[in-house]
């Protein structure tokens, strides 16, 4: 009852999708999905940006990887004074995770104070890792070197939640976790009409009524999209990434604005979390697709991550854009779900 | 640039694990993942099951599949005069539905007006379907019925979030969408030491500070647990579900309490999308496992899909034990990880 | 050391508004505040309802008072079983509720089952009262009733924080607490330009980025708004109300769009809690305040309260309005506060 | 219809109280609400303290006031760009904050950018006053200065709700907004049974199932406490308070634990917002209340207003502990409203 196989899962390359910013590119990316569908509606967002001077402008705002620990103190005036000696000597952490890695460096620290828990969050940056393991080791030596530092401390927990790993929060957008991308473009009139079908003004009322309203009465969190998730997911399995971090993932923001005519359409996807190397990356049809991709070059640390994030974030772009576009029109949503799986179902 | 082929994820059969309550079975249950380590993981909690008096207790409370759609109304009164009428035809509307699918059902109706916008939820039983398309066919049937007898209403959006599909929310746990399964067991004393190498002390302790605690301050909403995404993740890719459900899948609560030494640990699971049939369903290896779990015998319709959710509640339950007593130890997170990765890699 | 006594806060009747819908009324509303700047802003807000046929339209989309209180059950399929037959056997709860008081009626129930803890939300209208109280003693009434039909539960707390009372949540929006009042205007193009200095697209663009946006990226829940607490706050000490209940009340939705240059201007407070009868009310300023307001009349139970809330709810609008105007103009919020805080700061 | 009056508030002053750690004092706290039956609630948790060697510990763990501003920047890279430069020019920024107040200090700056949008979120240290003037006015010089040097910037507003002010948030915890004070006690097992006739054991249930589990799944954030926003607003109308500001006030969280039979119990308030000069505070009743309270003394800046937070912090925590044991014993809540209503009920 233990044997071990595979289980294939029906991918496509899709594209070309034209980039600038932080990655200047015409490329295709792999998307592995049991929901064929999805094909189709990235294709047509990728079209359009091929039609767009420039493409879809992508910026890197931000990258770390954090793993949070917690301590028993004494009490709470033990708790703080602890926490303000380990503020003032991040070198000495920094030693402490030069040991471990030579790619992980501690970039910051952040602290809540729960009764008499201490709970610390290390970031990191972690070269073109995804970083999960390396934080998690780091943070294990940190702690063993500050329970020897600190006597009013005890160990509590190797993770403490507040990291946060694979589960909704708002501490990953508003402290960082993975990269911060933000993807965007302004798409003129005539493709908004003649490609999407729709108008900018139409856009922008569905965005504001569907992902920033219909989102808010449902008690979301940080999150205002039409299906990140679905996008996300397609690219981290074809790439190997680990795909519990779509939760993640999916807490990113649609802006869709009226600019005279002309479609603003901004993707912000404040914690994206891939990695081009590390788990999973060993399998051949991962290495291939990374290869194809561009993202297993001899770069600094950490470029063919982010250039991998820049392509993730791309086509989450190319998706939303397409989905969003197609709600704006009565029966559209499902008249092209029915074509669609009928045109493209996977031939097992 | 647009061929098709297949990512093959490297998957495992673990268990058996035991069950009883709306399922009874000893069944072993298949894992597709990148992250293997997650097999030993959730293996170490399966045997555990395997030695209580009755295994893992489980339990279906409440199943729906929910679309909800957006109306822009002459005003604020004309949607509550439209929602009152709506309210009170529940038979007119399923006769709409009923025309789109025999297995839709029409349970439950919400509502929310924000200023001149209606935002309507439906909420359906689907058979054996996870029921996406199913409640977005019936939705669409249901705008144009609605259009057709008020006037005062006009089409906004046939997804308004408030479903709410791959997204983080308060709504999917509050009102329901997918399935609720509870599992949860009494671990004797005994198996806690020898088997988890902790207390049930240690484990409620860690439980409170890292799930509750470490959750809530990492602004967290109604999920307190340590990686139910990576349970089902792999559960989901292995039994061909539309994965990107992991996202309301993550929001879970785990629940450790010391009862006299003994371990009370459950996991519920308020959302949890599955079906037996649907999408992806026809690949031979989605078959075949759906087959070999007793997913695919000739019952009334719902309980197939019933049997899938208790299946992958109960893995969640083996690997979520498993990794929160690891985290009761010091140092322990770290080797397993090093040992299980080491050991069984999937070779490529 | 336990001498009792008074606090004087300054309070001004700003007005009078204009309203229509479920409150037909041109009248001034109360304001105690120690920030005295809010009367001339919600002063400000007040001459423009005015000027508009019509006035703020009002609409009272739902009311009710909730309780949540806990039981432990045997296991899981213990609580279902409970919840089950309580669901089924309204009249008997009713018959218990109606001997507590003859206001309380039962309109819905909800549950929650969290391993073999079992979350009851109990449901009530309250007539005229915010029915804190006739809620807190019919669910200790139903949870002695409960416990002894339901021999497999257990007490666990008259208060399970599933209600909830005073704290922030999603619960209460979606399920509903006190009055659910939506105020809207649509204010012509020529008001917006002379009397708030600006325009409807500027008042819309504000909107979308500092109430959704800027909300969102803040990690708030069901929150997008200005300052409602403030003028909730006055509003309520000046009419006697729990003002510790401004928490779930500065839960709103504000909206503003441009429609061809004129405002659409909205706000929704999904659980306004407010009562014309109860604690605070028998003291005579409050007393003369209610009086004034026209909600001590001798009506059927609930229209003085659901007035109450109609006029809070104005209130709000006002001050809303006009501090988003503010916003939009460079410079005029600090210049408006130091001219209005030395004009009219109260004379001690 | 714009006459001026007041208020009265009933108020008592309620204790001794005993505190220790950052301030160490027996001292009674005025607290003024209609609701009456709060003050032999919090009088029976002062009782406790000042039974307890040391009384409530109690520790100032951060302060700070925040403003956010939104920009519209060209395009997601210039917000990065620009972006950057603030970062590294603290000093610049400090200097024109440094001319609208003596005591206003830059201590931190953080940043979100939302496609093309900047929303900057300055954090200031300001004396003894709340501070909510004092930054909007930084923010506003901030604005002009950053809007001069910044070409590819553009005014978006000058409050971008990222702050976030009387609104609930998790970016308020996170980051930190006014006081972070933790008040803590061990309560000796003899007081825990004869003064607030439970056990340690009963209140760290009641505690988990309450306050953690039901605030869960209410969908509420980063709160979890049974009632802090009542004593906040008794203590800050009888302080002179802006006392709309218990809305981010009632996010705090409880501890109780079971520590040999004692009982561990702690109030976290990550941003209590208080000051003991500025708005209100002219007023005499105001004033003599905060001379009382030793906080009107010649120290130096800064230190009456922590005074003030620990206050109100100690007078939440009193409340909380007497509230929660009452909860732990069927009908006993009920019981005591009653008693305590009529006999405490205030002389109109």
């Amino acid at each position: 009852m233990s044997e071990q196989a595979h289980t294939p899962i029906p991918l496509k390359w899709v594209g070309p999708l034209r980039i600038s910013g932080d990655v200047t590119d015409e490329i295709s990316v792999p998307l592995a999905t049991y929901e064929t569908p999805l094909w189709p509606s990235v294709g047509r967002g990728a079209r359009i940006s091929s039609l767009i001077d420039g493409g879809i402008r992508a910026v890197v705002v931000d990258e770390r990887m954090s793993r949070s620990v917690v301590f028993e103190a004494d009490d709470a005036a033990t708790a703080l004074a602890a926490w303000r000696r380990l503020e003032s000597s991040r070198e000495e952490l920094q030693s402490v995770i030069s040991a471990t890695s030579r790619f992980a460096r501690l970039i910051d620290l952040h602290v809540q104070i729960v009764g008499d828990l201490l709970f610390l969050r290390f970031e990191l940056t972690t070269g073109d890792a995804s970083g999960h393991n390396m934080v998690t080791l780091a943070a294990e030596r940190l702690m063993d070197h500050i329970l020897s530092v600190e006597p009013g401390l005890r160990y509590g927990s190797i993770s403490g939640n507040y990291c946060t790993d694979k589960k909704t929060s708002a501490v990953n957008g508003i402290l960082g976790r993975g990269k911060n991308v933000v993807t965007e473009a302004l798409i003129p009139r005539e493709l908004v009409t003649k490609r999407l079908r729709t108008t900018a003004e139409r856009m922008a009322t569905l965005n504001t009524r569907k992902n920033l309203l219909g989102s808010l009465v449902a008690g979301s969190l940080r999150s205002a999209n039409a299906h990140y998730a679905n996008m996300l997911l397609a690219f981290y399995l074809a790439t190997g990434q680990d795909a519990a971090n779509i939760v993640e993932g999916s807490q990113g923001i649609t802006r869709a604005e009226d600019r005279d005519g002309d479609l603003y359409f901004s993707c912000t996807l404040p914690h994206l979390i891939v990695g081009s190397v590390g788990n999973g990356k060993g399998l051949p049809q991962v290495e291939e697709a990374l290869t194809r991709l561009g993202c297993r070059e001899d770069r600094p640390a950490g470029e063919n991550a982010r250039r991998l994030a820049v392509l993730a974030a791309a086509a989450v772009w190319c998706g939303e854009l397409s989905l969003m576009a197609a709600q704006t029109n009565p029966g559209e949503l499902m008249r092209s779900h029915v074509v669609l799986e009928r045109g493209s179902r996977p031939t097992p």
